[in-house]
């Protein structure tokens, strides 16, 4: 089980259980689907203005907002896919089949002729 | 390279160079980065809707528009990130060092004393 | 009835009852409250994209893209209204009881004394 | 002046140059563009899962939801013009000549004949 995504679904899901009081994610959880999906909402907008940020600059801090800002994205879609009992894989193995990427990977593995 | 992430990104680098004309992610690219992110936006806002859905409702189309939603909300930030030459990658390790992932992986990997 | 505001409601009134073919408002009712929805988001993430643009640049087409975006926004929040059944007025007179507008114009127009 | 938009854009513009600590307006003008677009963005999300709720249930609660943060929505965007010197007029002025409503109400006020 070498997938990040995997391994952050397992820490997701030991959290979701745990005390809302010492835990981010059980807090999420607990307040409910809304507040999830405002977070969702709330960091794709900000990932939307330090992406604006780093296309009209270079500095590098701007590149560092939008490496957080994704994350923080990634991190609300994560929870909001776990309120739901949705695995995470099933979204993995959709971006797979729309891209081929299982596919080109095995054709990359087979052995020559 | 296991991680289908990485492999995604690949196929991202690759088509980002390929003709607009048949290709999407070449033709976002053409389009500039305000039409990447006016992508971004819409999916997000169509995540929160099937989410909201998908909350008020076993259907299991519901559970499907979820996982579509937020496969083109991962992908269209990918193609955010190689816009602007970030490696998503770096958006991995972010969760990472968040979550402490590399932290339990390593730990789970250690050989028994 | 000076205002535009209710005007426009009823122009939207007036056309959510047409047909889709002809009419755009009518079109949008006819598709339901999530594609009404959708085009709500899409117009906000217009319209801080067109925001970022104008504050980085004093380009007069920026300040009119801002222009644009936010009708658009106002008039899909207003769509959304007439399809929830909630007249605009309510919304005016939420705003007018937090900034104690009405208050102002009240004290405005009192005689001298 | 009657227009409640006229009167708000004056409460806004007088409370931009007051103290960041007396007003939330100044506090949220000294913040900045970015601050300010965030919360168009989240006004957005929430008028959404506001809208979402009112279309599920004929609860009394989740109309005034969505009257509330609709207010908030067009509030912000209110305060997002005045950031960047745009008069809320001319979004009005765009609505008014995008639906003819000038037009119309020019035409119920001619004289009979």
């Amino acid at each position: 089980m070498n997938d990040v995504i995997d391994r952050l679904m397992e820490v997701l899901e030991a959290r979701r259980h745990a005390s809302p009081d010492s835990s981010y994610v059980a807090k999420l959880h607990n307040r409910g689907l809304n507040k999830i999906l405002e977070k969702v909402g709330e960091e794709a907008f900000e990932t939307v203005l330090a992406a604006k940020d780093a296309g009209n600059s270079d500095k590098q801090a701007h590149r560092i907002e939008v490496v957080k800002e994704t994350a923080d994205l990634w991190f609300h879609t994560l929870v909001m896919l776990s309120h739901l009992d949705i695995p995470a894989t099933e979204v993995i193995s959709e971006l797979e089949s729309r891209f081929g990427v299982s596919g080109l990977a095995e054709k990359a593995s087979r052995p020559p002729e």
